[in-house]
């Protein structure tokens, strides 16, 4: 059937779409999400069928299709195309018999997971896939071919490093920029860290939206490679390289619902990882009442899932289990963070100490791990009081095309809130969820220079009026949203005496 | 925020959404599938958020909006409008504990439902609970209270009348127009008979498809209840009145993946006859190779699924099962079909016997199952030999806005083709599937008069060059496709001896 092509004007970014009005859908028996093959010349399409059942909006005779369809057919408005009815995927038939509960061989995860990478799946079919998988709890050898179908279909980055370090913090703990520490520290003992990091969901910032305010973190890979060349390592946005795409679209999934079991949150982690042909990985679990891992038991079962998926991937993984119940370092916020970051850099005494000891922890772990002996710790604290990790995070900043900035021009918010602790006390603690939500409020991540600041941690005394934190934000209603937030008395806990809650 | 309104100019018939630019959308916090509430003045609509990642398409300070929100807020192109983050419904809260496989009780079914059928969860959120219900084995009562929600959440029709019977076959066997043949009798008998039909999804005809020669199909329910009180019984497409809605859209999702368990296919099919007011359900199961049910004790597991499901909704149901392994009638497709039915209904001996008996079978067991007494079948055969269940009837066409016509005077298609025997020997049968597929190549349920006629049955002789059967359309081309098809030699099958296969 030839039928003329209406541009949508839209881009989905999603599984390619061509809309239908009823009447030809009906006379070519074609049904909603059904798949068509469209043909201009020599160029075609699949796309999924949407049908449009008002022929005021739509006219039979047409075929509307979205941004991705017009590229893939360099078809404009217009223009006449034919089209016939196309099977569907044989994924499909597999994500049938996952739902049924059957074990899946590797060829058929790969044939789904790389339809999934090429957008070729509807909604219902991805989600059914997911929601199979985390029905029928799979084995390891499923999840390892799953993370490896979700590795082929997507750019793996070789840079021909016999040791590739990498980190990863399973998160939930506001600032905790250890890895803007950590990975200069091994690249100035001479170790390559590719290091690719999230940007903000839920949290005020992600590495990469801190990282962002000293230099890019959006990066080609050709540059990628040059930049390790020459520096040993980077810190950048992992969403600037295609890694692990398939990843991504089953992550889209399972926000709407809140989807993510321990063996998903692996196998997404591992399949970023491998991506950048890394071979030791640290794990940071952060274990609290408002992260992600509430309980030990939760840590040690996830610590044994990487520990197993790492094996069949062949990538070594070592695990550190940490306190995850109170914010780590004095910033929340872009600009604030990186002026902890470069303090502690900088030996500055102003550098938060719980970050500093945290990145020493960490780095320290990591060099043992590599084989470079019992007193790595020590050898870490070295570098990083020697400045060599400032040098060496100097030269990836500048190969990122940032340059040298002083902590102390770096300016938060120009507007601003004290809050005064009402009595004489104790601080008990802060309430994670509640403290990332007033940063946010306040403007962070977009808005670079909002954020908290903190003078007061866990266990401190506080004094009647005494500053508690500042709130910062270069809009003025946000922060008057962010102050209403933390007037409401639940961010700030604290107590009379020294040893009661 | 306020934003401008870009008419989409499409209607998606599903669910309301929203399409924001990137920018905008960052700004806001607000993701993919992220709900917003959308205000223009007093009038406000919940949508499903749609990100569009590009400037070129889609500008920072528009919002996209379907024909469905337009309306919803009486806007057109350029209104200003003010939108704010909205929460989930709580029903994905329930959707995701099913997932996790707990049992839901009836408040929280009922959400799910409601939400269903006034479109507004996503496919991934419904994908989800259709996945969930199908992995998790449901009992009995959650099952009860799944179609009691579907119920509830569309239109309930009710005549008034002690006695309301119903009839329902299974599906999967071409012609098997009984339904036709027997409300009528019913009806004749004094009994109400409201009987609702779907249109073909994958068959030459539906009943719906093959009453719309003779009369509308659709029909307004302040019309149908005045034709109920006039002539106690109707035939119409079930689609035209607004029952049980939720599952209409449940079967959206099951389609693309071929999901339909018995348990499943009970509740839905009893959601419609529960709305329609039935007391009484006799429920074919037409046991055949080609069938939905191919397997006696698969029949038997329907039987006692509907059963069960039959005594908490407060329906009787009795069950026969035929034999589905040959179509029934000698026309197949909608002109072809009614042909078949007056012939019958006039007593004429050009009614193919087979579908009468199964049709006086029917009505038969109907009768006694309604308490009419044990010479229901001999009933049966007198309303139908008398002429009563023909001026039934007409009664029926003629309420629903049809005229008496001369089944002689109905053509089947312009062009034909007869297939011939290619030797001597025996019709061994036809491939149910092919021969449903020859009569859609041809034309029909779309073109009223395209479709198969049968000249032979399973076990009759044919000489060489003796017809088997003609294929008739309206479209010289489709009539191609259906001749090539049926050359193919699936369709018919022979064989030398009487006995033998």
């Amino acid at each position: 059937m030839k039928l003329k092509v209406k541009d949508l004007d839209i881009a989905t970014g999603g599984v390619r779409i061509a809309v239908l009005n009823y009447l030809d859908a009906e006379e070519l028996d074609i049904h909603h999400l059904d798949r068509i093959k469209i043909k201009k010349g020599k160029k075609f399409c699949i796309a999924v069928v949407d049908i449009s059942e008002s022929e005021k909006f739509f006219k039979k005779g047409n075929i509307g299709l979205m941004e991705e369809v017009l590229a893939d057919l360099k078809a404009v408005d217009g223009d006449d195309v034919e089209i016939r009815l196309e099977k569907k995927p044989k994924s499909v038939i597999y994500i049938k018999e996952k739902l049924e509960g059957k074990k899946l061989d590797y060829d058929k995860i790969y044939s789904i997971v790389n339809d999934i990478s090429l957008n070729r799946l509807t909604d219902i079919e991805m989600t059914t896939f997911v929601t199979s998988y985390y029905v029928h709890k799979s084995n390891m050898e499923e999840i390892a071919d799953l993370t490896n179908a979700m590795i082929k279909t997507g750019q793996k980055l070789d840079f021909g490093k016999k040791i590739v370090v990498d980190l990863h913090s399973v998160g939930g703990v506001p600032n905790n920029r250890t890895t803007m520490i950590v990975v200069p520290i091994i690249v100035a003992a001479g170790y390559a860290f590719p290091k690719t990091s999230s940007r903000s969901i839920t949290s005020p910032a992600g590495t990469a939206d801190t990282m962002e305010v000293l230099c890019d973190v959006k990066i080609s890979v050709p540059r990628l490679k040059k930049i390790m060349k020459k520096v040993g390592g980077f810190l950048i946005w992992g969403g600037s390289v295609n890694l692990a795409p398939a990843d991504d679209k089953i992550i889209q999934i399972e926000r709407p619902l809140n989807l993510d079991s321990p063996v998903q949150m692996a196998a997404s982690i591992m399949a970023k990882k491998v991506s950048v042909g890394s071979t030791h990985l640290l794990l940071e679990i952060p274990v609290g009442r408002e992260t992600k891992i509430k309980k030990m038991s939760q840590a040690m079962k996830l610590k044994k899932i990487f520990k197993t998926l790492g094996k069949r991937l062949g990538i070594k993984v070592r695990t550190v289990i940490t306190n995850g119940n109170e914010p780590v370092g004095n910033g929340i916020g872009p600009i604030l963070e990186v002026k902890d970051v470069l303090y502690i850099l900088k030996n500055d005494a102003r550098g938060p100490s719980d970050l500093k000891n945290k990145s020493l922890l960490l780095a320290g772990d990591i060099l043992e791990f590599i084989g470079v002996g019992k007193k790595s710790r020590q050898m870490a604290k070295e570098i990083l009081e020697s400045g060599l990790a400032y040098k060496s995070f100097m030269d990836i900043v500048k190969a990122q095309g940032g340059k040298e900035v002083d902590p102390d021009e770096l300016k938060p918010g120009k507007f601003s809130y004290d809050f005064l602790s009402e009595r004489d006390g104790y601080l008990s603690g802060y309430d994670n969820i509640h403290l990332a939500r007033v940063a946010r409020f306040a403007g962070a991540p977009r808005d670079k220079s909002a954020g908290v600041f903190l003078y007061k941690k866990a266990g401190n005394r506080v004094k009647k009026k005494e500053k508690i934190l500042t709130i910062y934000s270069n809009n003025k209603v946000k922060l008057e949203h962010a102050v209403d937030l933390i007037k409401e008395g639940k961010t700030v806990i604290l107590r009379s005496s020294r040893n009661k809650k």
